[in-house]
């Protein structure tokens, strides 16, 4: 098994969207000694340009330049693709890699139908090649604590864990040029649970979701849409903006119930000023965790006395420390790179082993499909006025039986 | 206008149930010269001989005693009723009283069906005698110090509020007398947002529910319910509970869509370890409370870098202090009383001051009916597999034209 830091087989890639987070991911990939970057791909032309410059800043050579993403998908020369366009366009560019035999790794977003969640499982399934969704709150320290913290048993029988997107983008979201920016015209145009995987991700393997259970209905209702127009109006009065109707909900809530009888609340809350939290709270028989007081509760351990009108919290923190993730211990050794507290390297790193070992990935089709489909799920729902939607098993049953689990150190089981 | 501790026109009671919060309440009521005791009644004698001495120690004559309640609610000497019995009996008993012209005063609970709500408020619209909800959360120094803040434009135009019962009650219901003990039975044989009101009263005046806006539909989601059987297990396996089926799922939330479209979350969670909460939240335009943290976030006030990626907290605590409510600050010079942070003192004293004024109390049948129509609503919602619901119009259209306001220093309005 490969260490962390280990420099293994070579493999080209193409990189397809270079707004933000592309060029962030692009200059985390450069410095990767078994990584050649191929192409690299956005429909903006100086984009593209500067995408060349860091490539051959960083490596010495000029990779191939392209605005139209087909001319990376249809290339017979490279092997995986990453996929950092904007939301609405990612699972068609996997679709178009899976067909040319690429295994595509897609940027987090959420789905636009729940058929095209079908056609990229049915797609990969047919083809035999692999798909893998970058969702780095999986691996960030604190998620992969808890997972291992429930694996242990310190909670008991989960029975509801919720999390939350709830990230003031006013600014960004007002800021943006409506053109250029992936997220500003879903909040314009859509109502729904629009950003679900940051939580859902760590929480769907919490609840070993598609490895022995999965979901199987979800409800959303969504708040009035307050927010982004009184702040359009107050800063941006000179803007389209000011008078643009929203249509996304301030506060959407998401329930969730899976298989075997857990409930899962999801918050997107991205209008409305506040700090910046994703809302953590794990319940099981055995105790809670709380992410925005950073304490836990655990019976017969946390203080209480016997009545049960005393309990009182504790800071997580020695908990945190004793449960830290063997892959995380590693990866301290080995010392922290890339964004979002070393996350963001954490599962670039499990994809591009994939690619090179030719394994599964630890974040397959099926967790994909599942996870981006809430989206999709949730605007039904808030459509049909707060309908409770069924969420399809995209496994076809093999969540029943035991999968396969993924290999390597970035495995998630 | 009275002022908090003047001695009021001296009024006669009945007080119906007799258990710890129906004894506690009555310790209180035997302190107050303007309150006359005239009857106690509970259906086990050994309660009613309790109360009778309690009455008798403090004001020197024996009340009437009774076991059967239409011997209190068929009296034609007294003016009101406490009704502290079991959840199950509220609204009967307070149905008999109101027939009988005398004044109910019910202890909180859920609605056994919405059929029930609906007959409370015509039975009163048609005798005209009014009817009041003791939620002491709405007169708790917290709850009403936000009520002020939100008055005040604080939070802007409100979008969000959240609130929970969330107590670890498997101690009190494991260790209950099955006949004898008002919730044990509820978790046993329901699956419902069981007990609402401690959080939804304070809400629903924050969202003026009743008075210009109206909770117009709910969904409820309860999760497996294995709390309780394992704390049976563990802890009472010798009695009969350790095989209990248990009904009450052990996370129920609720989310209720508003018709001026704010969303409301409740969150029921009393049978899985934890410190206690009500777990509030409170989100508008211009910023978001959170009771857990004690922190607040003020758009503009508070600090934050213009990128919108550093907003910080700030503790709730000099604003708690700004925005104390005119009544608190009479309350505190005159003297905190009785249980529960002294707010069972102010919603006591609302009810009395209501009959001995004859004046409209302050929560009144409207409330009442809709705040605990939400439990049989949500176990509609549940038992449907998560439907949202339509909740009636109470007020029959009154609550869009300006409904009057309570009068005296009580009123929430």
């Amino acid at each position: 098994m490969m260490r962390m830091g280990d420099v293994g087989r070579k493999v080209r890639f193409g990189v397809i969207g270079l707004g933000k987070r592309g060029m962030w991911h692009l200059s985390e990939l450069v410095q990767m000694k078994d990584v050649e970057i191929a192409a690299v791909c956005d429909p903006w032309p100086d984009r593209v340009d500067q995408a060349v410059r860091i490539v051959e800043d960083a490596c010495g050579f000029r990779p191939d330049a392209a605005t139209d993403d087909r001319e990376v998908t249809g290339r017979n020369d490279i092997e995986g693709v990453f996929i950092f366009s904007n939301w609405e366009s990612h699972i068609r560019i996997a679709l178009d890699a899976i067909r040319s035999g690429i295994r595509p790794a897609l940027e987090v977003g959420g789905a636009n139908s729940v058929e095209e969640c079908w056609e990229l499982v049915r797609t990969s399934e047919i083809s035999g090649v692999p798909v893998m969704l970058l969702e780095n709150c999986c691996y960030c320290r604190e998620e992969m604590t808890l997972l291992n913290m429930i694996r242990h048993g310190v909670f008991g029988e989960l029975v509801h864990v919720q999390g939350g997107y709830q990230h003031d983008l006013r600014d960004e979201i007002g800021n943006g040029d409506v053109t250029r920016h992936y997220r500003q015209r879903h909040f314009l145009h859509r109502n729904a649970e629009l950003y679900p995987t940051h939580e859902l991700g760590p929480i769907a393997r919490y609840l070993s979701i598609n490895r022995g259970n999965r979901m199987v209905s979800l409800v959303s209702v969504a708040s009035k849409a307050a927010g982004l127009h009184a702040w359009f109006t107050e800063h941006r009065a000179d803007s389209a903006l000011a008078g643009a109707p929203v249509h996304e909900g301030d506060i959407v809530n998401t329930i969730i119930t899976c298989a075997n009888g857990e409930t899962i609340l999801l918050t997107h809350d991205c209008t409305l000023p506040r700090p910046y939290s994703r809302g953590g709270r794990i319940q099981g028989t055995r105790g809670i965790w709380m992410e925005d007081t950073r304490t836990i509760y655990l019976d017969g351990i946390s203080p209480a006395d016997p009545s049960y009108w005393d309990h009182r919290w504790e800071s997580d923190e020695k908990y945190m420390a004793e449960y830290k993730h063997p892959l995380w211990k590693e990866y301290e050794e080995y010392g922290l790179r890339g964004g979002h507290g070393g996350a963001d390297y954490l599962v670039i790193r499990a994809y591009i082993e994939s690619v090179q070992n030719q394994t599964q990935p630890p974040i397959d089709v099926y967790d994909t499909a599942a996870w981006m489909s809430v989206t999709a799920l949730s605007e039904h729902s808030i459509a049909m006025g707060g309908l409770n939607v069924p969420v399809p098993d995209f496994t076809g049953g093999r969540w029943i039986t035991d999968r396969k689990k993924a290999e390597g150190m970035y495995s998630l089981d």
